[in-house]
């Protein structure tokens, strides 16, 4: 019956634009071993599977063999749960519909699933992190973008064409600030880390008092500069992070309104601020909410270390899969 | 197997603060026979029971008694499907949290569902009506207020605390109007029968141009009366359904970017307004949704008829109980 016993590895892949890493994992969350490639430097996706076969396969061996794995995971921009395949990514070299799992499982004769990186994340923090026993439960991955995972009865949402759960692109400001997928006023530019970046420079441009942040060329400025700053005292440091917060809990208020979630699981260079942004964060939810939902949402950081979420995350869709030819 | 063919019929209670219809209902959607009791008389709620039951039992032994009822479904507001309880319902006479669903349950020795009013039309339209064979949609009732019901994976979305699903209460204007719920710029206030005729007090106000809306008090005017002025060529009307419609496209472009559904169906009042209200919020979910769900949600209307939609969305949940002592 335990299937672990016989096949006690999977495989994650966490494909983005610049890398691919990749790592055999176990069921308890250890990545037994690990690699890399670059992504960017194949224009030819076979070429680019070959390689990460041709990397991973000693691995594989290392540990025992094809036999020993039960299927492998893959993250990806634009990937669609329902049909394995990578869709029109605009941060890919390859472009249009890519088969990437059925290209896997072929390669490697091993069963695969491929999702988008954010829904790899809840499932990931599902399997071995901060969401383990829940059914309900809202994931938001603060990076580049903001993405999300939306799991319900114990499920990634992936609605009816594979790609539900762009919370991101929830619009919280009318025509507010633009963004990059063309509308105005996305989450994602408020709350991204390039948003971040932009709430320092409008800070620092419409306050006059000093501030460590100041010293830095205002483009570069990243949420890591934003923390060190406040943990000094810095106000306007602690401005952008209540400014950010509150935005991001106000969104988060309409989303316990859609799902009704036991918790809201942050993960990313912003979530790891601490209380100056978790306490504008939770003091927005509180003041948004409906009155049904009062303080019923727990708001928990991911338990996952950065370093190894992307594959852990992708290598957790793995566990579901089902033998070859069963 | 077909246990249609031993238990034929279901049972619908719809509790409403005014008055409670209830009727048997077919498997195909028809409802044998009916009847109703004023819920506002009742202060107590077990003689509520006994006179619904009073009035409910010759007629499910009309259809033959009570092992031919598969079930009894009750749509309610408050209503939590885990508990299948009342908790708390401001419109109702029962103060707290009533057990409604096992009080059924016992007098009639049926066994009882229980949910709120949208999530039981969302059950009736999968069941009966225009979203039969989907998995994936939204229901959103515009009625006195805005409620929702969400399907995902085939099955409603009751969240971790059976609350889920109050779309209603989506903040679609930071700051608008003031909602019933103490919080402001709720979609409700804009997009119930209130908020239409508020909707038609500050155009008629703002506006001088002559209206047939005019000679309606302000207070009473219904989405109704906007319609039949809109069908006479009223442009007042018309700016009334645009800027409804509008701020519904909006907030349900935002709703696609979350599930993803294959349809959006509007039950009540407002929907039945055709173009006037469906091409303004058609052409707000086209102007607002993410680029990659373009063209993909189809907007519906119910198919169901306002006076059974209530008795049959309640009924659709009884299908799916076990016997009792199963």
């Amino acid at each position: 019956m335990n299937s672990h016993m016989e096949k006690p590895y999977v495989v994650g892949i966490d494909i983005g634009g610049t890398n691919t890493v990749f790592g055999i994992v176990d069921a308890r969350g250890n990545i037994v071993s690990s690699g890399a490639v670059k992504t960017s430097t194949f224009d030819n996706v076979e070429d680019y599977v070959d390689d990460v076969c041709k990397n991973l396969l000693p691995l594989i061996i290392a540990q025992g063999g094809v036999e020993k794995i039960k299927g492998i995971g893959v993250g990806a921009p634009n990937g669609n749960f329902y049909s394995g395949t990578i869709e029109f990514a605009p941060n890919l070299p390859w472009k249009g519909v890519i088969p990437l799992a059925a290209m896997f499982e072929e390669k490697l004769g091993i069963p695969a699933a491929l999702t988008n990186d954010a829904n790899a994340a809840a499932v990931g923090e599902m399997t071995y992190g901060a969401a383990r026993g829940m059914k309900e439960f809202i994931m938001i991955t603060l990076g580049t973008g903001v993405g999300s995972g939306i799991v319900i009865n114990g499920q990634v949402v992936y609605g009816h064409d594979g790609f539900a759960g762009e919370l991101g692109h929830v619009i919280v400001r009318r025509d507010g600030r633009l963004c990059g997928c063309g509308r105005k006023g996305c989450l994602e530019t408020y709350c991204s880390a390039t948003g971040v970046a932009r709430t320092a420079r409008e800070l620092l441009a419409a306050r006059t008092e000093p501030s460590l942040l100041r010293n830095i060329p205002v483009e570069s400025i990243t949420s890591k500069d934003v923390y060190d700053a406040a943990v000094q005292g810095d106000e306007i440091a602690k401005g952008i992070f209540k400014f950010t917060g509150e935005i991001l809990g106000e969104a988060l208020a309409d989303f316990i309104a859609f799902s009704s979630p036991e918790a809201i699981i942050l993960f990313g260079g912003l979530a790891k601020s601490g209380d100056y942004i978790m306490i504008p964060i939770q003091k927005a939810i509180d003041d948004n909410v409906l009155n049904i939902f009062k303080g019923k949402a727990k708001l928990l950081v991911s338990e996952l270390k950065d370093s190894d979420a992307a594959v852990l995350g992708a290598s957790a869709l793995a566990w579901e899969l089902k033998d070859i030819k069963e």
